[in-house]
């Protein structure tokens, strides 16, 4: 939508500031008002959709954390402790939590019951889930993201053994060697590193698919087809968070392709394949802070800059209306 | 007060997240407690402190605007319809506009006014202001930081011409050859860049002092001395935005050294003398958006990542109260 785009760089350029001197604020605002598909957004209701689920990838050591600690922390979503609901808080946006597969439930009303089935299964022995399993997270996504309606969307994860999965989607889908995509996740010694590379090695040489919907049963987690689904579903534009969300945007991405236009990069993480996968996906983020926790937390963080962006865009006077002499002209 | 960032390492440690997963928010959170003295700071009320006053330097045609800017902007401070208004309001921050000597006084309640003089003299003649000048000026700043009394400072300066002065301070403090430390400012073109290194480095012929204070009354300006003053003045941390306020900054910690630790960078400016003043205070920004219009702006939007660490901090739960298996002890 060029139109959209030169309306909101001409409405911008009237403002009492030299011209761009707001930098990527400005193309943010362009950004997002397309992606909104108006020139006049205004303030855009901001939801956290934080999606967990657990991994049979887990059982090989991939991880600095048990299995157990996905439902631990899915029930500290829920009960408002956990970094996400206090960043969620900060941002004013709305949390949304869902178990799209952990292994037992968590019995708390305030999580959204999403369970297509219990965690993958181990993608070394065979695919992660059936490609209808994965198509019904996918769905349950999407329809999640039309029944909130919020106004920008910005996804989250949390599944012990996901940053493997995530690096295996990626691996397979960008055609790259696991030693380049795969990280320290939450925190892995040199040991667990070295399992992670062997543990997708053996997935890639095992999964000899290409289409992503295929990849995503393959070697995909059930909150990452889950996540795939909100980015599609959600209308307007979606923030993404670390190297997990980075990684269902990809498969999204290609799936839907025009998403694209609508992906923010909240931050860049220490991961590897993050980079390499934004990259892929044309996007710059807007933080570099180091963030390594998922769950959302990048994004939450990014959200008031994007507010700002678009408060910038609505509410600024012009030259005109201040009165002030614009030599810019 | 090492004994304060042990406390609040040790409090991060043990909220339900691995271990420094959020990278530099924990850094932040631990500067800003033992800048206000306290392992538990809470909440901070912020104030935003824009300066604007007018340089003689502006004569020489080293602004992409005319110097009736200056007064237009001060005015469309008090008015509310600014970026830094905007911004102000999106941080849930306190806007403080102060006509630190601005050539006419803008006639609105909303404007504190601190004209010690009407703008500054031509300091490619002379000195721009008198060493009596620039301590009213600096002392008006602390004394308006004291009454503000506020949880966590933000500087914000306006003041065409400015970027001339700053250069000029920080080549002077910093002994770099006036090329290093001119850019752009807010848009001049080539040869507007090469009459400011011009004018910069018939500054540095002219005026042979070094002692901090002569320096700034010498080539500074009256809201960057204002704005040394508010950062001297503050008890808590202050947040710097782009090089007028790192030059100010640069000045400050010369006089009072113990500031260096309560100093927040809260972005990188394509400003070439920017990046050399944070580095010689061994600031790291928290963000990197292209952001050169001044005003406080990019200080008003790190706002939220300042909070938002401080939020981590008081709020999140730790693994023992969430009931979380923490495998990283």
């Amino acid at each position: 939508m060029p139109e959209i785009a030169a309306e909101v760089r001409r409405a911008l350029d009237a403002k009492t500031k030299p011209r761009g001197s707001l930098g990527r604020l400005e193309d943010l605002a362009v950004q997002v008002a397309v992606a909104c598909g108006t020139a006049t957004p205004g303030y855009l209701r901001p939801a956290i959709v934080v999606a967990a689920a657990d991994h049979g990838v887990a059982v090989h050591g991939v991880s600095a954390y048990p299995q157990e600690v996905t439902q631990q922390m899915l029930a500290t979503f829920a009960s408002g402790g956990a970094a996400i609901c206090v960043l969620a808080r900060e941002a004013g946006a709305e949390l949304v939590v869902v178990d799209a597969g952990v292994l037992e439930p968590v019995d708390d009303p305030a999580v959204r019951q999403v369970r297509i089935r219990a965690g993958t299964a181990d993608f070394t022995a065979g695919p992660a889930m059936t490609r209808a399993d994965a198509l019904a997270a996918l769905e349950a996504g999407t329809e999640l993201a039309r029944e909130l309606d919020a106004g920008i969307v910005a996804l989250g994860d949390m599944g012990i053994g996901n940053t493997t999965s995530a690096a295996a989607l990626t691996a397979a889908l960008l055609g790259l060697p696991p030693e380049e995509v795969c990280g320290r996740g939450t925190g892995v010694d040199d040991e667990g590193l070295r399992r992670k590379v062997d543990v997708v090695r053996r997935a890639l040489a095992r999964h000899l698919v290409d289409e992503p919907l295929d990849v995503l049963a393959a070697v995909g987690g059930l909150e990452i087809a889950f996540l795939v689904g909100v980015a599609i579903g959600a209308g307007g534009p979606v923030v993404l968070d670390g190297f997990i969300t980075a990684a269902a945007a990809l498969v999204a991405v290609r799936l839907t392709p025009e998403l694209r236009g609508r992906l923010i990069a909240s931050h860049r993480s220490p991961e590897p394949g993050h980079s390499l996968v934004l990259a892929d996906l044309g996007l710059e983020p807007l933080l570099d802070l180091g963030l390594r926790l998922g769950e959302g937390s990048g994004a939450a963080l990014a959200l008031p800059l994007v507010q700002s962006a678009l408060a910038i865009l609505s509410d600024m006077a012009t030259f005109e209306q201040a009165g002030v002499t614009d030599a810019g002209r």
